[in-house]
C-alpha cells in the first residue's frame, strides 16, 4: 500500500464534517476559516514509542493519547479546539495497527469536534507529532504569567494516577491504567475558567516542575500543602504516605490543569466545572516553591521533576 | 542540559520580531493574531534521517530543508508564510549539531519572515516535523482541483537536479548538491500566480506522480513533452538523453511548482515571476497522462513515481 492510499483509507474520514474547513486533506495544505475576533492557539507535541508510552500501549490508546496531550495544551490556554494535523512515522504500514490508532484518535477528536485537516506519513521508528489549532476570544487566553500574590493554587481531578500506573505496569488496575493511556483533556474546565483564573498550565511533566513555570513566568513564589493533593480511590488504596509523594509531586502524564485564581472565586469556579477542583496551595511574594505537610512542617522532596534530556 | 534550557537557548530567538505573535515560545501554546479576510493555510511535513536526506547532510542543511519543504507547500497554495512550529526528535542534545540546525532553519525563516512560535523536543531517532501556517485572501488559494482542458502545464526553475545530486552522492558538483540540500520554496512565484493560474502543486515526489494528483483532483488528462523539461547547465552537462528522463520525470526533491494556467496568460505569468517558467505540456480531456518526445512520438517510462510505502 502506498502513502497516498494509506492517508485516504485511514485519515481522510477524520476531517469530520469540518466546521471552518474550506479544504481538508488532499491538497498541498489545508485551507481553514478562522473565527473573527479570535486569536489562534497553536501547539505541537511529539510522542515517541517507549519514551512517552509503554510498548504495551494499544494502538487505540496511542491514537487517543497523541491527540489528548495536544488538546490538553489548548485546554490550559482556555481555547476551544478546532483543527489538527497528524505526522505519523511508522516502521511499516500495518493495517490492523492503523485501524486501532485511527479509531482511538477519532474517538477523542469527535468528543472535542477537532477536525483532522492534514499531515504526513513516513517510514521510520514509531513517532507521532500532532499540531492542534484552537481559538480563544482575543485577549482572553489563560497564560502562565498572570499569577498574583495571594492567589489560591488549585488542580482539577486527581494527581499521581498515571505515574503509579506506569510504576505498576501490568499490575495496574484498569482505572489507573486508563489514566495513563486515555488522559482526558480538560477542555470544558479551561473554557469555564477563562474569566476566573489568573494563570494556568497543564500537568504533563509533574506538579512541582510544571508549577515552577508559572512561578518563573509570573515572578512569584508558592507554598504547596502536599497533604492536600487530591487522590483517586485506587491511588489512595495502593499507596502509602511514604510512597505517594513522588508520584503526586513529580510524576508526569496526569494532564490535569493547575490553576491560580483569587481565593474568593473558588466557589464560583467549582460550580462552573465538570471536574473536582482542589485547593493545594497559595501564591507568595517570596521567590521559590515551598512544600509543607498538613501540620505546616516544611518538606524536602528527594526527587526532581521529569527532564527529557537530563 | 534539560529540554527547557535547550528550547530557550536554540529556538526562543527564532520567534523573530513576530508579526501577529501575541505569545510565542514558552507557554502551553502560542497565541497568534490571524489577518482579517484571510484563510489560514496549514501543512505538516516530516523529515526522517537517511530517508528524506542523506546521512552526509550538514545540520545547517537539515534545518534549512526541514522548513523549506513545508514553505514549499505554502507556496503551492499561493500563501504567504506567517508562523511555524518545530517538533525535533534527537538522539542526544549535541550543542554543535543544534547550532548548525538552528542557523539553517533561521536563515530560511528570516528570508520568508516565518516566525517559530512553538514546538517540542524529544529524545529518539533523528526526525523533524514542522507545521507551517500561512495566509491567503479568502477564496484565492491555488488548489489542485482547478485545472481546465486546454491549460498550459508549466514548471518553475529546472527539474532533475536533486535526484541527480542524490544519485552522484559525494561526486555531485556544488550547484547540484545545493539543489538537494537547500531547496528554494517558490513563495514569490506562488503569490504572483495566485490570480493567473488555475491549479498548482509543488514537486516533491517527482513530476509524473505529482502531476497525477492535479489530474485526479481536476478530472482531466494531460500530455507532457519530455524533451521540453527544463535543465540546469550542470544537469545537462552531466546527463545524457538516456539517463536524464528518470531524474526529471520521477526524481523527487526539486520543490519547483507545477502550474496549470491559460495559454494566453503565459507571457504575463513569466513577467510576474522571479524564476524561469517553462511550458512542458497541456491539459487534455482524455483521462491519463501521455508522454511524448519533441517529435511527438509516444514515450513509455520504465520507472514509477516515488512511493513511501511501496
Amino acid at each position: 500500500m502506498d502513502e497516498f492510499a494509506l492517508i485516504r483509507r485511514y485519515f481522510a474520514q477524520l476531517t469530520l464534517d469540518g466546521e471552518g474547513v474550506v479544504l481538508g486533506i488532499g491538497d498541498d495544505a489545508a485551507l481553514l476559516r478562522p473565527s473573527s475576533g479570535c486569536e489562534l492557539v497553536v501547539t505541537s507535541d511529539t510522542l515517541v514509542a517507549g519514551r512517552h508510552f509503554p510498548d504495551t500501549t494499544t494502538p487505540f490508546d496511542i491514537g487517543w493519547k497523541s491527540l489528548a496531550v495536544n488538546l490538553s495544551d489548548l485546554a490550559a490556554m482556555g481555547a476551544r479546539p478546532r483543527w489538527c494535523t497528524l505526522a505519523l512515522t511508522l516502521p511499516e504500514a500495518d493495517a490492523s495497527w492503523l485501524d486501532g490508532f485511527a479509531a482511538g484518535f477519532a474517538a477523542l477528536a469527535r468528543v472535542h469536534r477537532c477536525a483532522l485537516v492534514g499531515g504526513d506519513t513516513t517510514r521510520g521508528a514509531l513517532s507521532i507529532t500532532i499540531t492542534a489549532l484552537g481559538e480563544v476570544p482575543a485577549g482572553r487566553a489563560l497564560r502562565r504569567d498572570g499569577a498574583r500574590i495571594g492567589d489560591a493554587i488549585c488542580v482539577t481531578g486527581t494527581l499521581g494516577d498515571a505515574a503509579l500506573a506506569l510504576r505498576l505496569g501490568a499490575a495496574a488496575v484498569p482505572e489507573l491504567r486508563a489514566r495513563l493511556d486515555r488522559p482526558q483533556p480538560r477542555i470544558a474546565a479551561g473554557l469555564a475558567l477563562r474569566d476566573i483564573a489568573h494563570a494556568a498550565l497543564d500537568l504533563s511533566d509533574g506538579l512541582i516542575g510544571d508549577l515552577q513555570h508559572i512561578l518563573d513566568a509570573s515572578g512569584v513564589g508558592a507554598t504547596l500543602d502536599v497533604d492536600a493533593l487530591p487522590m483517586s480511590p485506587a491511588f489512595a488504596r495502593l499507596t502509602t504516605a511514604g510512597t505517594r509523594r513522588a508520584d503526586q509531586l513529580a510524576g508526569g502524564d496526569d494532564y490535569e490543569l493547575c490553576i491560580c485564581l483569587p481565593e474568593d472565586t473558588l466557589d464560583r469556579a467549582r460550580a462552573a466545572l465538570d471536574v473536582p477542583l482542589t485547593r493545594i496551595g497559595r501564591i507568595d511574594a517570596a521567590p521559590g516553591l515551598r512544600l509543607v505537610d498538613a501540620q505546616g512542617h516544611s518538606i524536602t522532596p528527594s526527587f526532581t521533576a521529569y527532564r527529557h534530556f537530563s
